[in-house]
């Protein structure tokens, strides 16, 4: 058996990292804005990054020091209020500085020095403050819970909420492997505030290989399948790291299974806690789209019906629209054939073959008016699904992202 | 020289064309919601349609009749207020009864009747209310530039605008063509309501497969290159119809120029008014995609750009946020290479290889703060460039797309 933890309260720190905060100066709030996480014996590693072609310094960096180091990682070291991106060659100068020191500080290599940043792009990085901070916040590290509460506050920008979870599972009697899951985002949000950050840690002995396959299907059940508002940030980033410390080896079947079902499912209470937290949302929609040729073919579906400005301001009004629902994916260039096609919202049943099906009104708006609610999407074309987590559009989105002050 | 007149004041109507408009109590309004437009000695045509897989019965049966009659058409009939889509069997039966009941009054065959229908998705069409309206319409008819007017107002659902251009080209001393455009539309809008549907009249004598080709280029530089809120519309049409009563014939190389410049005239100036009519647009934005690959690839920057969530909010609060244009590039699968990517707003450059270049960011703000404004996006990569228009997504566009009473 699995067991999830969500609430921060019962958050369970794998063996083998250590966690770390401190006050850099580079949000204009005074909170916390520098964050570390430490690996003693070291960590293998696997990561994946935005697609986007405009990346941040530090997703270059990244990238560059998991090849460089062949997977072995020592420290996390995150940075809220400055994205680093769009800050040419500079930026990157600033990002291998403050690598190098941080390194230097820890008696590392540089290449076990793994960075990211949240926050402005555009903006010159101001590496001093990060350097100055180092010494603080590599004092403060501890294996506490407290200090992964610590870790999760100081990689938030715009997001309300720390965002945390943590899953064990046993092998025999005794040992014991833990999976612990923070992140940060709020959809692709305020003013030049962007990003998803995902940091996974476990004390499972596995190599930088076995986690990237780990990792990138995790990710296919969890982060590739919600959407706020369907912008792509240039500094999206989800890190893997094991130390080994559970003396449990990744090799055979049945631990691979185990390990995989806690993955996902520290990744999909993430991914629900990101998008129940996207800003100006008030209906979570579990968006299930079924009977498609392959599970491609209902991704890119889902994503549409997602996407449409029109179905998430429906969802916002609580409005039942299945019209705009059945035109999102009409859209979408899958050949589909809409007399083909049902759609449910909440327990009913809204559209059969293309056309309307006799439903309560009301009872619909008021599935709708729930903070989450189901909507299916039934395509008839084949035996294929997909599972979408997504949003309304509200006018509070528009308010906090149309938001300029000159 | 072409002249084009936007001002309904100066609306020239082509020859061979008569138009009327009725009401049909469609509409809750009791506004007119039927019109006719007729060519009493015929008229070729071309149409194209929405590329949605769902598309309403009258789309399905004006495709038809093209095909049955080899683009000879006599009659243009829309009705406002229920779009027919979504309807089934029953909406296909309407669709022909209606037809067909059209045909009979005027004696023309029912394959010569192009019915267009726009308004509520997925209510039964209520043929009956439309086939009892006929004879009045028909009565009504007339070749005054008010019955044009008529029409344009007997089409509209949401718009707040009737959309109307002319303009005339000469041949010779003594020989004018005229082409006269009418739409309506104004973003893929209201609940339930959607669609654009555009008519171009002109009396110059021509093919339907020379008209086919004249109406596919001028919608590549028209209505391709627009968007409000990125969502296809399912009864989405454009008719181009030829009464050859100019006397001018299309099959010389100079004539096919002076229409071509004409039409795409009569285009532009449609898709203006309709993005400038969107639902809850503040902003007009031209937004130019320039040294691309190609066409298609600028297309796809400008698309992607122009449906972005972030983008289109910041240009409601008069944000000159280039980041986040810069961001909805990268994202969109082009494999540019943002360090060549120069960003201009206004008069402005603002964004220089992908970092910031330094500008007046108050001068940036007042002019995105106009009705409308300039932004250009250079990609470094080629010669192929795209204009495009399109809006700003504001609160008001929410609260009018989310309204919904139970």
């Amino acid at each position: 058996m699995t067991t999830l933890r969500r609430s921060p309260e019962n958050v369970v720190v794998p063996r083998g990292f250590l966690f770390g905060a401190a006050i850099a100066g580079i949000k204009a709030s005074g909170r916390p804005d520098l964050a570390l996480a430490y690996a003693p014996s070291g960590a293998t590693a696997a990561a994946l990054f935005t697609r986007n072609r405009v990346v941040a310094a530090p997703v270059e960096a990244g990238r560059r020091s998991l090849k460089a180091s062949k997977g072995r990682m020592r420290m996390v070291l995150v940075n809220s209020g400055n994205a680093n991106c769009a800050t040419g060659v500079s930026g990157r100068h600033a990002c291998e500085h403050v690598c190098r020191e941080a390194a230097k500080l820890m008696a590392v290599s540089p290449s076990e020095v793994f960075p990211s940043s949240t926050g402005i792009i555009g903006v010159p990085f101001p590496a001093d403050k990060v350097v100055r901070a180092l010494p603080e916040l590599i004092r403060r590290k501890s294996e506490t819970a407290d200090s992964a509460l610590a870790f999760a506050r100081a990689i938030i920008t715009t997001d309300t909420r720390i965002k945390i979870a943590s899953a064990q599972f046993h092998i025999g009697a005794s040992k014991q492997v833990n999976v612990l899951g923070i992140a940060k985002g709020s959809g692709m949000i305020h003013p030049n505030l962007a990003t998803m950050l995902v940091y996974v840690f476990t004390d499972i002995a596995a190599s930088p290989a076995e986690l990237q396959v780990q990792l990138r299907a995790a990710c296919e059940d969890s982060f590739n399948v919600m959407s706020v508002d369907g912008d792509t940030s240039t500094n999206d980033t989800v890190l893997l790291m094991a130390s080994g410390q559970s003396d449990v080896r990744m090799r055979h079947a049945f631990v691979k299974k185990k390990f995989s079902a806690a993955l996902v499912h520290v990744g999909q209470s993430l991914a629900e806690q990101i998008v129940s937290d996207g800003e100006g949302v008030q209906h979570v929609i579990r968006l299930t789209v079924e009977q498609a040729r392959t599970r491609r073919e209902a991704l890119v579906v889902a994503r549409a019906i997602a996407h449409s400005a029109l179905v998430k301001t429906a969802w916002a009004g609580t409005d039942p629209n299945w019209g705009r629902i059945l035109a999102a994916a009409g859209a979408c260039g899958i050949p589909m054939d809409p007399g083909r096609v049902q759609i449910h919202i909440g327990d009913q049943r809204v559209c059969h073959n293309g056309t309307v099906h006799p439903f309560d009104q009301n009872r619909a708006h008021h599935a709708l008016a729930q903070p989450e609610c189901d909507v299916r999407v039934q395509l008839g074309r084949g035996k294929n699904s997909v599972r979408f987590l997504t949003t309304d559009l509200t006018a509070e989105y528009v308010r906090i992202n149309a938001d300029y002050s000159t």
